[in-house]
């Protein structure tokens, strides 16, 4: 089903509950070019049959310059041009580093996506930003432009192993704790089993996640006002991500309780075990034992400071959250004492 | 005389024969972060006094990535943020780079320039392109994003060596072939050295330039029209400068003698050598004895050509340039026979 969603600079054409036999109809199979990564290639190769294809390593740790680099000396040797369409079949890794050579090569290129994980699908290809990673810093550098067209083919699940099944579902259990108190009431229910065993179920599941995510980035693009609540549990979140080598659910995972236990102390949130039961239910971790100077080294340089405050994601209740800026001093404090606890 | 100057994306104010002390008013000190080179460095030291400031090794050979990563760490170590503004003080290398790292580190902070060159001036650091080069491809990587200031300070030319102001005014020429006869026969009448010798002349000039650029990006911002026509001789030019290692202006003036010749064949255009003694009259050279099929190699991969076309910029007449696509079999062949003239 074709939805068309217009974003304050550009419109989205979203194909949901498609095939990626359909990309054929959206670009140009002369004029465009596939990145994806290997373990994607690898998994379901028939389907980049007559398609010129890029083929990456997997993992966050090729999200980062030399990758750019290296695609760059690919395209030029495709004699890639304005008239090239570039397509990101993979997870947020591939689409981020995709949607970022499309707006810096020759000035900018058409480009869309094609999730493949359901941190892809709910969250990562939609709402236009995208970047590398500069050391341990995520998303250090990138733009914010809209992709032409993002298709969802569930089919490609099949192939996703079952960390990033976890890995995802830590992005939908954020959904439902900033916007939508039903979604987590219904979560509470079910069982990753049953989304994973039910190709209707985790359908429309994605397009409900998907929905929220598009609804917040509509009405603020450029992250000045709601679109910073998706950052829930993203602050400690990524700098634990590097410091530890997790993977992003896990880390916004244990960010989220973070925040939920700050959020009690400066807000009087009262619901963090039903939070923290919620991740444990789809099997993601809740507590680390990290070094909190360490983290802190990073987070300072998170992208939500300005100057001597970071806006940081609080909730309010389940289904509701807002942003305050805490002073970077008693953020500190407050980072220093959560392992206590 | 500060100008406020609409784009379609963004506003740009432009204050015209100000002093470079101003720009205390437009950015604080404290927040910013000033790029430039060692050459200007050196030579207005003083101006920078109280500035963060990065200063890069000067010339094209360093607007590539390796210069970008550079500035990223520099920029991270001096906890640069979103609040931060990026200052380019310098000539077109060093705007074009500032624009390109301001936009993508941490998808885009403030910025503005302060050009200190007749090329940068009149051209490089007005219409919000910005980039690097790749191997022998100018500006292969890039976006198109405005400053939000320009001032320009003329006691700063006090420094500019006389091949910098025949580069420059390789350009100024390009504005009166394209868009402005009158200034065309101006400069037939003046020298280079009644320039160099006149405050107000050359003031009179910089923005008279300016403001040519400023209209035509106005109308054309993201380059579907008008806006190529400032490409004239940049086809061309692009592919001998960096084959042959020219600077930019003297690559753009045989490239637009060729460009001439071109529309003489295609077009009919009859005032080849009142364009060639103009540019001799400014001490630029007018041909080159290129190896065609190297530079045709290069040129190729020009951003302008969209498949089987390059969509080139000839003149009708002195004042009046047109954008023709010619079919790249027949650029090759046109090419190729320039050289026996």
């Amino acid at each position: 089903m074709e939805k068309i969603i217009k974003f304050s600079t550009a419109a989205t054409h979203f194909y949901f509950a498609a095939a990626i036999s359909k990309l054929k109809e959206i670009a140009d199979k002369k004029m465009a070019v596939i990145i994806t990564d290997e373990h994607i290639y690898t998994a379901h190769s028939k389907k980049f049959s007559g398609w010129k294809t890029i083929v990456l390593k997997p993992g966050e740790q090729y999200k980062v310059q030399p990758t750019v680099d290296e695609v760059i000396q690919q395209l030029i040797g495709l004699q890639a041009d304005r008239k090239t369409t570039l397509i990101g079949v993979g997870g947020g890794v591939i689409t981020d580093i995709t949607g970022y050579i499309a707006s810096v090569y020759m000035r900018g290129l058409r480009f869309g996506f094609v999730p493949t994980s359901i941190l892809g699908l709910v969250d990562a290809s939609i709402g236009g930003k995208n970047g590398i990673d500069v050391g341990p810093y995520k998303n250090m550098v990138g733009v914010i432009r809209q992709p032409s067209f993002i298709l969802h083919d569930m089919n490609l699940l099949n192939s996703l192993p079952q960390l990033e099944w976890e890995n995802g579902f830590a992005e939908v259990i954020k959904h439902a704790c900033i916007k939508d108190a039903a979604l987590f009431a219904a979560l509470e229910k079910n069982t990753l089993k049953d989304y994973q065993s039910r190709r209707k179920t985790i359908a429309e599941l994605v397009e409900r996640n998907a929905l929220i995510k598009i609804r917040v980035v509509q009405k603020d693009e450029f992250e000045k006002g709601d679109r910073r609540l998706l950052n829930l549990g993203h602050t400690l979140g990524h700098a634990i991500e590097t410091q530890y080598n997790l993977i992003h659910g896990h880390a916004i995972a244990i960010g989220m309780v973070a925040a939920c236990r700050i959020s009690e102390q400066l807000s009087g949130f009262k619901q963090t075990e039903r939070v923290v039961q919620l991740l444990e239910r789809y099997h993601l971790p809740t507590h680390l034992d990290f070094d909190p100077g360490k983290v802190f080294e990073v987070l300072k340089m998170d992208k939500k400071r300005e100057l001597k405050t970071m806006n940081f994601v609080l909730l309010d209740k389940i289904g509701k959250a807002v942003v305050r800026a805490i002073p970077m001093k008693q953020l500190e404090q407050i980072i220093g004492g959560l392992n206590q606890k």
